[in-house]
């Protein structure tokens, strides 16, 4: 696969401190290429009040060198090389490391997940299921945990799996799965979102679910508690639109709880791969089922962003600021600015270290 | 608890072969009274073309006599003892015998059924939900039957349980269950459908089925087969517009594939007693639970049928019957007759032997 020409400079901003995922597409759309926006950076940040440290070229190459060098490369968002259903999240990543079999990532997918701890009789369904659904020529996501997300690696391995790690796409984790990841990277596709070398932390793994939801037209929990990560992967793909579906179990049984909650909060309850591609055929299914996929819809971005606001737009905008969160529609609104001059200002804000955004497209003082 | 004056004339149209409920209350709605009904069934039959052969009597007053040898008694649709949900049911049983205490009639009433060869931890699993309902002052019904049944019964015993049995108000079945059903009678209620002494056969169990969804706000499947009498009862709860619950389990599990089903049809998903007075709150509670159960509507009837219907429209709703059932709606619509004007003719070609109802409001040549 051929990087684009300007990979440096994408990478540059990407791995830009205070440039996260909606930022980056607003710099890209409000310049119009990473070179420009990158040339505009230190300028955008006097403005927001303090100077920004731009990641330097050098650190961008070595990453693309170290990610060549294990037969692995970068996908961009805004090429085409990248999923289309993921590149439809507002919080898609700029920017992935893949390491494999590209050609699953234009394959309709499904995502298994599920409890680390599980039980036998849950791990070997999970695996079962995933060779059912891969013989159905449904890429089989997950990540790369043990237990659940293992088992569903192992069933889909002939078919086609997709592991998402935590951390770099180099960097074994959990240790006891070194073989699985070896055999996915060989058979199948890694992806990360963090820099090759990047050993996996706390805060990497909702990060890494949001691109398990995002990638697949489904997800399907097997075994889980009402707090695990599993069922947060489950919620991201329900507010993205996609199908949510979990495997039932008895009401004594600690590991169903999880699963039997989605139900009752409106997922799918599927007990084998027929019901898991009924519940994807009413998403849209690949070609292979005989269904499309819906047209992956653009997130919601300012195509046309202004390069520049006055300071009475600014000042407008800031005044309305606190550390309470605030959706932008409200400021938008409070302000009687049109949103694409606020979402200027709150880019120049960001980039200045005076603004944070958190979740639901909503921002707060630093 | 005093019978109604007529309770001799009410029984004997009751237990005529052809009278079904329908018809009961069809005659009831036209004539005013049973006594009326009575003296022109013979009328009514010559119209049909048979002679019918009408209840005596003396085996209604034996009816009476046996029910109150032990204890028992009958309730007449019609009467203010007779329960309101099940009253609003079209097909509910013109008369029940009852044995026990006829207040739990009055309360708020949930029913579990499930499995006879019921698992371990699903009899213990009713028995404690079923404890837990009724110290929510819930009553708690469901079949007598091995399994769920009798675990649902058990654990309801000290708050109110009511058994509905497929044979005789006294007949006892299965005998393993000889002692729960006398407990029953002593704490609770037994109510029945056939006359005493009637063993119970094959095709009184569905009977009783609509007997027990139709007494209860909502019904709730603990185990159960697809094709099991459970589910059956689950279906004519959804069907009266009442709650449908079920108890998910593995899709390992072959006792559970029922209540999967279920849920995938649309059940609430319940793991424990909080969840079902949540689904039945929904619904409706009892005043035990600071809610109303909405009043019991009537069910579809001719208030006021007209006596009699001439010949030139017995002959044209008889052109457009044949042995395949077609609904009562339709023959109205094609007939181009008044609805009340068809029930007649319908009610006489039945009295006369010559017609057949089927469920869902159709009817067909017998």
């Amino acid at each position: 696969m051929t990087l684009p020409v300007d990979a440096v400079a994408r990478l540059r901003l990407i791995r830009t401190d205070s440039i996260g995922p909606v930022t980056y597409r607003q710099l890209i759309a409000r310049f119009g290429d990473a070179d420009t926006a990158l040339r505009m950076l230190p300028d955008l940040a006097r403005k927001g009040g303090r100077a920004l440290v731009v990641a330097g070229a050098g650190a961008a190459e070595a990453e693309l060198a170290a990610l060549d060098a294990i037969g692995a490369t970068m996908i961009f968002i805004g090429t085409a090389a990248y999923p289309a259903l993921l590149a439809s999240q507002e919080t898609a990543p700029p920017v992935l490391s893949a390491r494999g079999d590209l050609g699953l990532l234009e394959r309709p997918a499904v995502a298994i997940v599920g409890a680390r701890n599980a039980s036998a009789a849950g791990t070997r369904f999970a695996r079962t299921l995933a060779a059912e659904l891969a013989d159905h020529d449904l890429v089989v996501v997950s990540g790369l945990a043990r237990g659940i997300d293992a088992a569903a690696h192992q069933g889909a391995m002939a078919g086609g799996t997709i592991a998402v790690v935590a951390g770099g796409v180099d960097v074994v984790y959990p240790p006891e799965n070194a073989a699985l990841m070896a055999e996915i990277a060989e058979k199948g596709l890694i992806v990360a979102e963090q820099m090759p070398g990047v050993e996996p932390q706390a805060r990497h793994f909702p990060r890494r679910n949001r691109i398990i939801a995002g990638l697949a037209a489904g997800t399907l929990v097997v075994e889980g508690a009402p707090k695990s990560g599993s069922l947060i992967t489950a919620r991201i793909a329900a507010e993205a639109g996609r199908e949510v579906m979990a495997i039932p179990g008895s009401p004594l049984d600690p590991r169903a709880q999880g699963c039997n909650l989605l139900i009752r909060e409106g997922a799918t309850l599927v007990q084998g791969a027929a019901d898991v591609i009924e519940a994807l055929s009413a998403f849209g299914g690949g070609p292979q089922l005989g269904l499309r996929f819906k047209a992956a819809e653009a997130a919601p971005l300012y195509d046309d962003l202004p390069a520049d606001a006055g300071d009475a737009e600014r000042d407008a905008v800031a005044a309305l600021l606190s550390p309470t969160p605030v959706a932008i529609d409200e400021i938008v609104r409070l302000s009687g600015l049109p949103a694409p001059l606020v979402a200027t200002v709150l880019l120049d804000l960001e980039l200045g270290g005076g603004l944070v955004r958190h979740a639901g497209g909503r921002v707060g003082l630093a």
